[in-house]
């Protein structure tokens, strides 16, 4: 429905309506289409005369209402119309806020995601790219399993190979950064872009981010990166978003529309207008992609705290091949946990430390604690988010289980998620 | 042992040497004590002929050697003579880097904590307040238990009600957030100050932050406030320490000095020549403080994240009295848990939800998730850190297993551990 600024331009007139809009010394005569939510309350968008729809903001603009509806109820969206030298990208929505809540003018509360609905919801999209959509499910972020990260990557890997030029992936924002990541280490020879993007408030309220969000996301999907990224506000302003790397990003508060921060690394650029990209990013290339879809699924991440029970760690290492820890400081864990990771040592369980802080990176070698850890065979995590590590140790692990083979693995940059060590501290 | 200005400034004078220091028109004559590591390089220390020992800054001072060390070796710290109107306040050991790490030029490498010792490192306390010392154990923080906060709650009790006009708490920093929170919930009518305080760099690094912050702990000792806080450095300049409240407090980085942060709050306070208090903070004023030791320990912290196995969560209804969900975005789980919990419910175990963006505050009305988690009675932990609701549940358990009565004190503020819902969004 029309709220806000639009709301007041459009004054009496309703969807279905014959409008003619004036701006500056442009008028405009069509039909008064519906505006899901997710739009901002800045576009009115009318079906032409010619078939066309188009989106137009009513900053400046004056309304004159020509005709009362006919039928208010029931219009439905028409294909909307695309340049053809724009590239095209696809749109693949999960579920989560910028996919499910579209809620329309005509009652219907099905979660659509079909391309006429997104271009009716967010017009400038059509001056972005050539859109297409592909709905693989609908569910809230935090029901996202191993399952569906995979039928992501191979769906990603069959629309980059299949022509698209990039791609969206639509995605509740709880879970967004395990998704992205996990992306990140199975897509192989990556040569375009994967833009994770969500929507920090639920496009019922005004302060939506939904629609800037998209736009900078379909830009940044038509962009130089071959990198699988997350773009997301970078303030609460509604001006401007920042792109992460999937590997270094984390959501950093729970309402907020900047809530997600690059972890130990600086955003690989930002979208206005326009894409800036800086640092070192992967470039766009020619190549097909491969979705690696193995994932050991038998891993924990193990968090660690004055008072944890070793008997929580020894079911641990009953039941996993791979353990990440998520210890104190440095990389520490009480002495009272170091029985259960001998054991996990002798029958193979795989077993990585990272940090609590999140900022920053482990070392072993200062206190005595890491040094008997690192004894034990527990490989440090360097500056990798306890998340990243427990992705990332499902994927090696879905690779490898060999002892050697997984620590040299671990130790790699696989995705840019290790920062050299020169650098780990200047974030924060 | 003397390194960087300090020992330039030296030159060939050894340990146990008569020097004479001249500095400005002053002049001071005496033997060349030895100094801790834990000491700055810009002070040397000297035991003057009345007895006296005491530190000069080197920055503009000459020395002379007057005659060498008849035994260089075996020079013990002299008891530090301090000023009778100045307050007295109690710093207490329990380890981490701080205490731990005076290796004396005498070789000795025992983990000392004599008053002594401590005011042969860091002369500059005898100026704040008269101290006495009392090392209560000395462990690595990561192997700090329930037990051993208790232990330091009823030691701070003892001082406070003793006649020191505050406590300062020495504590490695890996865990220190959660025994300053433990002692916040513990100690009860608090009418002092209780300062935790540490180290980030081992001191045997030119770079420690020790000094300053056991200087800037000790003035927070004897400031007005009677809350438990965290000082320590709050940039990476050695020049200012921030107070931040034991229940707002989170180690944010694994190295840098200034890795404490304050979350959903502002600190309370800056320390530099002198403390700055903001903010509304409870002030110093009379009666005896009672330490509350009562604690169910029978609490698990559970992560969330995407693949977590119910059968974990099982795992804990069975064995443990509470559980702290650390949850996704605004307090999410995924559904694949909801049956055990639906069981932790009906046996009674208390559950808390926080968030694992730590930032911002839970809000579980607005998604069909969260509803149906209050439904099955999981009390919302507004924006207290994950590690805070933690502590707090053991706390609040130890008091009353009463399912009303635990909700109730879980959502009252009973340390400044929630944040007004309208100030929340703020500190980030």
């Amino acid at each position: 429905m029309y709220r806000g600024e639009a709301a007041k331009v459009l004054g009496e007139a309703k969807v279905g309506d014959r409008i003619r809009v004036l701006k500056g010394e442009r008028s405009y005569e069509g039909v008064l289409m519906p505006r899901s939510e997710l739009g901002d309350d800045k576009h009115v968008v009318i079906k032409l005369d010619n078939g066309y729809n188009i989106g137009i903001e009513v900053t400046g603009a004056r309304i004159e209402r020509l005709a009362q509806a006919e039928v208010a109820k029931g219009v439905s969206f028409p294909e909307p119309e695309f340049s053809p030298e724009k590239p095209e990208i696809t749109i693949l929505g999960t579920g989560g806020t910028i996919a499910s809540k579209i809620d329309y003018a005509t009652g219907a509360v099905h979660p659509s995601f079909s391309t006429a609905e997104i271009i009716n919801a967010v017009p400038e999209l059509a001056q972005v790219a050539r859109v297409r959509t592909k709905l693989l499910f609908n569910i809230l972020s935090e029901n996202m399993t191993p399952e569906h990260w995979k039928k992501i990557a191979r769906e990603v890997a069959k629309e980059l190979n299949g022509g698209a030029y990039g791609t969206v992936v639509a995605h509740g924002t709880d879970t967004m950064s395990f998704t992205a990541a996990a992306l990140a280490f199975m897509l192989k020879n990556l040569t375009k872009p994967v833009v994770f993007v969500g929507s920090q408030r639920s496009s019922d309220r005004p302060s939506s981010d939904a629609a800037l969000n998209l736009i900078a996301a379909a830009k940044v999907a038509t962009s130089d990166l071959a990198e699988v990224v997350v773009v997301m506000h970078s303030t609460t302003q509604d001006t401007a978003c920042a792109i992460h790397r999937a590997t270094k990003v984390r959501k950093m508060h729970s309402s907020r529309r900047d809530a997600f921060k690059s972890i130990n690394a600086l955003p690989l650029g930002e979208v206005d207008e326009e894409v800036r990209l800086f640092g070192n990013y992967k470039k766009r290339s020619e190549g097909e992609v491969y979705a690696d879809s193995r994932l050991e699924e038998r891993v924990a991440l193990f968090k660690v705290y004055p008072g944890v029970s070793p008997e929580l760690l020894e079911y641990c290492v009953d039941r996993y091949r791979g353990i990440v820890f998520e210890g104190t400081g440095l990389g520490h864990v009480p002495e009272s946990l170091l029985p259960a990771i001998e054991r996990a040592r002798e029958e193979g369980v795989a077993m990585v430390m990272t940090t609590s802080t999140l900022y920053g990176r482990v070392d072993m070698k200062v206190y005595s604690t890491g040094r008997r850890l690192l004894n034990l065979g527990v490989i440090p995590g360097e500056d990798m988010l306890p998340e990243v590590a427990y992705v990332k140790l499902m994927h090696v692990l879905g690779v490898t289980q060999n002892y050697e083979e997984v620590r040299s693995l671990m130790l790699r940059n696989l995705a840019g998620e290790i920062t050299e060590r020169t650098l780990a501290n200047a974030f924060y």
